[in-house]
């Protein structure tokens, strides 16, 4: 997705979020928007919001001197979503499709998103999720919801790409993994991480506390922005990249970097932003399982 | 009012929302974007909004060579507004307490404003406003509708400084003027405009068109801020600013760049920024008459 107007005032809104949430005071805050606001010129519209978002954390781990700023919000998530996994296996395991029950779940793991620009209470909107059995979750419009499309597809993949998103949504990401590996035990699977700490975005370290490395080999994009930048993204990973018959691309960051580029792909996120709502023809907090569309 | 860390990414949406609608395309408004942000840096969270509001559209008008991009805009409000000058006068004219009808009318008319945050649909606003005969648009809290305190102001007051805000709301203000010369025909009144167009502001061609001069000095504040920044005010202005002993105050930037500084001041205007309504704890679209607090 390219970075429409609207997205630039929504990169000072991210980084005063960005800012308030590691502790920053107001002077040392405006001081990052500074620089942030000198980079304005050089955004290419063409380029996606990713792009931007990387250059503003950059931005802001060089100003605190910290180069993982995020890293206690990362552990807490963890921990909150490592506590609930044997609770949310549970759902899985009860329900009449598993697969549909842990795409849901992986889907709603979704919610914990630290960059987004709309506020909701992740552990009171992950406890409703789980408690209501029942529930389903997922969007019953098959345009942006195309489960069934998503399972013939895993039964034709040998070598599947997971592209993480953020910690703590990992531990949902593994019991999603974990009921591919169930159902289709001959798919070979590798999981993508980000390169560098942007965000609450899951790292290497990330996925080796949720032991994604049980299930699938672990990958570091080499990248440090909030989404799959192909160009910045390292020769090992464009390696499994190009190898891979499916990729599962968890997460709006990962969508906008990579929706409309090649890749047999299919997206799964929840929808956290109007611009990107409106560019969908979507809306807010949409549940989306959709397959790419390479122009 | 101080700018809040906030305000900056407001300052961008602002000056998208003006470009769009004065039509530019995209690609120029990213320059002007670009050349706002160049800005950023200056900005001392000191000053109050309409001091960055006045440098966006300098940059805006030079861009553009166009020095008063929103003149469409202006005309299409005054005409609106006086074609329905004869019902609203007939409203103050039936009303029991004619000056308190004509205040909330001056206040209402505070919603044409074409640089707040808020998206109003105003000619329906004005038209709910003025066929409700019954309904008070005041705010019943007295904390921020000092009405009262306000009328004690008027009867002790000899010379009057108005100083307006929007074209269009520039004839609801005439009906205020018109009440409180009919209620205290000695009082010596002096209206503001701004010295140079921005945004919808009124300027002395809006003032003339609704016939202000017929009772009413009109005076230029000589600057291009939407709003009231004394440093910027010229010689003349800040004569007449020093022998008033009431100032009426109208809309939102006014307030932001006068309220706390010197001055016997009353301020009306409708809440239109989540970011003002928190500094005064108070909520989006409330209505408010209330008196200078001097630090």
């Amino acid at each position: 997705m390219k970075t429409y107007l609207d997205c630039i005032p929504c990169f000072f809104r991210q980084t005063i979020v960005a800012c308030k949430m590691i502790g920053l005071a107001d002077n040392t805050t405006k001081e990052i928007l500074d620089r942030v606001a000198l980079k304005i010129p050089d955004i290419e519209m063409t380029a996606s919001p990713p792009a931007m978002a990387a250059i503003i954390h950059r931005i802001i781990k060089e100003y605190t001197d910290n180069p993982d700023p995020f890293l206690e919000i990362k552990q807490k998530s963890n921990t909150f979503v490592l506590e609930i996994y044997p609770h949310a296996k549970k759902i899985v395991e009860k329900s009449k499709n598993r697969l549909l029950k842990a795409v849901e779940i992986g889907i709603a793991g979704n919610i914990i998103d630290y960059g987004a620009p709309i506020n909701l209470d992740i552990h009171s909107e992950i406890s409703k999720i789980l408690n209501s059995e029942e529930e389903k979750i997922k969007n019953e419009d098959p345009a942006c919801f195309a489960f069934d499309d998503f399972t013939s597809a895993l039964r034709n993949a040998t070598t599947i790409l997971y592209l993480a998103d953020n910690a703590g949504e990992i531990i949902f990401d593994k019991i999603l993994l974990e009921e591919i590996k169930l159902e289709y035990p001959h798919i070979n699977l590798s999981l993508a991480v980000r390169g560098e700490p942007i965000i609450n975005d899951c790292t290497i370290s990330d996925a080796l506390f949720a032991g994604i490395d049980k299930i699938a080999t672990i990958v570091s994009n080499g990248s440090d922005a909030p989404g799959t930048l192909l160009e910045s993204c390292s020769g090992e990973f464009l390696e499994i990249w190009n190898k891979s018959d499916l990729i599962i691309s968890k997460g709006q960051g990962n969508f906008e970097s990579l929706y409309r580029g090649p890749g047999n792909i299919f997206f799964m996120f929840i929808v956290k932003c109007q611009v990107l709502a409106r560019d969908m023809g979507r809306h807010l907090q949409d549940v989306i399982l959709c397959r790419n569309n390479p122009e």
